[in-house]
């Protein structure tokens, strides 16, 4: 099958290119196609908007591919998200699209448009310890819809955003009807105080109280709070939930890191 | 004059409650009630939520206080706005409220009690290079309304807001209409990529695009962006506003240092 690679935020490492390309050829099952587009950069981006929009929109319409895979997070894919779904190309209705973190904003204008999306790993999170599993753990899903990539105790339909993605998401044109969604959330580098805040902020959403239930992977590279919060991530997300009268699920497998499980949208789980 | 001094978020340092004491005493136009809850601690906190909750719903109970002033901002005004305008006291009715940064949560909550707010230096000000001159403007606005105190440019009906504080109010209760409001915003400590991410969803908001005009005060201590993120916080301000139709205004005097300027929030200017 036919992997596209487009990075609609920052640019992607030709490391983890290079070494993401070794891990498909040996595989033997996929080809990925790396979009030139990826190694673009203009200020924050892998490219101006048009650029990033244009390179998108092409694998989106070329009916060879089969799926497209989101390079990295960073910053930026919710500049082009409104306009990636403003004209669906009908050969981009059989493809799956997944990512995580900052590409959060895509995978929600893209479901809401009735495509096919999944939260999990992305390329550039080869060169991180691990990596290497959580690519195979992406191809494993694209390639063959492997239910053991799945994050494990999931009760769809579900939806995985990164927490800050979320919040930023409420209120605009990418906002997804969360009723009856089991939603997981996760967050990387933000205070305590910031989750606080953050938790403060989704939960007060009325489209997100109709929520299933809200379930908090992991929050990683937590900077010191000073002084001490006095509440973890999990009694946080648990306060702000009681508050909103949202049901608090188990903790999820999802986040920044190399464990990072695979989150279908909606009711699919292969 | 009688000013009550609470604190909705972190604690006041004695340092700068010491310094501000000394600056009224010295004017000897106003008195100074520093309420022992500003130097509580209980985490990230100036006390629990319940003892941050009960000095200020004190302080506005009490006939004799003629204003209300916060001591700092920080995180956790948010977290007890909604009860703080639950059951306002009568006797709040005559009393200016003042502060900025983390409580505009509570200026909104109580602006949209029908209750007199402004945006303005605090207490905790006072230890700021040139805190004696900001902490000067505010008691100047709080005992004799000095409209040399005022941001020089306001069209008034107008709110000024720290930019994360008005992200994190939309969709809760405590967002006022922004209907015909001049709208100011600043920001401290965030990212050009996390200025341009706030702006993106703010200016999405279609209250906010009610709002007659935006404009951007200063956006002080931005982390470096690695890369550059390619345009300043007046551009991408600028860009955010021209993308959604809203006016973007001239630049305001205000921010998270001592030349902050005094906005009264509604069509008040005395």
């Amino acid at each position: 099958m036919k992997i596209a690679v487009v990075a609609p935020s920052n640019p992607l490492s030709r490391e983890a290119a290079d070494q993401v390309q070794a891990i498909a050829r040996a595989r033997g099952d996929c080809e990925l196609l790396v979009h030139p587009q990826c190694f673009l950069s203009n200020g924050h981006f892998a490219g101006s908007d048009g650029e990033r929009l244009a390179a998108l929109l092409e694998v989106m319409a070329n009916p060879s591919v089969d799926a497209v895979w989101f390079a990295r997070g960073g910053y930026g894919s919710n500049r082009i998200a409104e306009a990636a779904v403003r004209d669906v190309p009908q050969a981009a209705r059989s493809k799956l699209f997944m990512g995580y973190s900052d590409t959060g904003f895509l995978l929600a204008a893209l479901h809401k448009a009735n495509l096919s999306v999944a939260h999990g790993p992305m390329p550039q999170d080869a060169i991180r310890d691990g990596g290497e599993s959580a690519v195979g753990r992406a191809l494993d899903w694209l390639v063959g819809r492997d239910q053991a990539s799945l994050e494990p105790r999931l009760r769809p339909p579900a939806m995985a955003f990164n927490l800050t993605v979320l919040s930023k998401l409420l209120g605009t044109v990418l906002e997804p009807d969360f009723t009856g969604v089991e939603l997981l959330v996760e967050e990387v580098s933000e205070h305590h105080y910031r989750i606080d805040r953050l938790m403060f902020h989704v939960t007060a959403s009325a489209n997100v109280r109709s929520a299933a239930r809200i379930r908090l992977g992991r929050a990683s590279d937590i900077p010191p709070n000073d002084p001490d919060f006095g509440a973890d991530e999990q009694a946080i997300a648990a306060y702000w939930c009681e508050q909103a009268g949202i049901e608090m699920g188990e903790s999820a497998d999802i986040g920044h890191d190399s464990a990072n499980k695979v989150v279908p949208f909606g009711a699919q789980t292969g």
